[in-house]
């Protein structure tokens, strides 16, 4: 799981501009992205589901999980091999209850306290974030920063992805602080040269 | 089914003010609803999860059933028996897979020509609609009509539930033009008496 988290695309139409999503995807895990969150805020459930088995299709035989943000439904009908939930989605019980044993099952922690409230037992990894202020998704919570970051991983023994803001300035200070990998949108998604932000980022962080 | 289909109640939190949902749902029931449907457009999944268990601990041992909007997930997740899916919503055929055979899935046809690309072997029965003009769906389709409702009718042997506008002034005319049965939102969701609008709705459609 731990290996999986390093570089982590959310892969969000919203950023594809003009160019095909599986085919950024593609260029993605090419320069070295190790899972995909495919997230799609529209509200044409039909055509998510359509763009995540094209999603699904260009990572098969990479090694590269696959994971719907929150809808779980979607993720069971396209065989996905996990959700990603937030704090108002569906309860990580329940998705376990749909997903069975072997889906991987993610949940979003703003801040420290919430894991005790979390059904952790239900999850498989922890997105912690934001750590800084994100353009990319307007209604976050306040940003955790690395101290915040640092307290989650302490807190928990659950592998952490960090989000929220992250780029090539901040990333190895991400993974200083304790993450075991990093989450990126725009980073990647807006990049000319897609596979080569990826790269680049995978230099940064190692592993 | 189609007994099922007489009134069925479009329940919307957005609708329910100060009350609580499950009252008045349980005011609906005893007016003579036959059939209840959750609909929550809010972004807060696991509210809506809460919300659908305590409608449905109202509705055990009623006989009416109860269906979930959209979420094939939270109607997994709550043991609804069924959910009413639109034609962006995920598609029937990956409804009934998730749901299996018992399930009551019902689709959203907006005009006859959209009945020949449904998958309407997956599909218990019809939403026609928007059969009037309506404020309680702005994003809706143009309306149906009655005789874009009696085309619906005639094309095809499912239940059809007419929704959209539908009020004790209109319903007849709807059961002349072949319904089944009415949908209604505000016209008993914003009743001062619930249970009233629904029984005074119920005599006018007979059944």
């Amino acid at each position: 799981m731990r290996e999986h988290m390093r570089l982590y695309l959310v892969a969000d139409p919203a950023f594809a501009g003009t160019r095909r999503l599986p085919d950024i995807v593609a260029a993605a895990v090419r320069g070295g992205v190790t899972m995909v969150q495919l997230r799609d805020k529209g509200d044409h459930v039909g055509r998510f589901v359509q763009e995540a088995r094209a999603v699904r299709q260009v990572l098969e035989g990479t090694g590269v999980p696959l994971i719907i943000n929150d809808r779980v439904d979607v993720a069971h009908a396209i065989g996905a091999d996990g959700v990603h939930l937030g704090q108002r989605d569906l309860p990580v019980r329940d998705a376990r209850r749909l997903l069975g044993r072997e889906a991987i099952i993610g949940l979003s922690i703003e801040q420290a306290a919430q894991l005790a409230h979390a059904d952790l037992a239900a999850v498989d990894y922890l997105g912690a974030g934001p750590v800084f202020a994100t353009a990319t998704k307007p209604d976050a919570a306040p940003p955790l920063g690395l101290d915040g970051l640092a307290a989650i991983r302490t807190a928990c023994g659950l592998p952490v992805v960090a989000i929220g803001g992250l780029s090539l300035d901040n990333a190895a200070g991400v993974i200083a602080a304790g993450a075991d990998g990093i989450a990126v949108v725009s980073a990647v998604m807006a990049a000319h040269d897609v596979t080569h932000a990826a790269a680049q980022l995978r230099a940064r962080i190692g592993g």
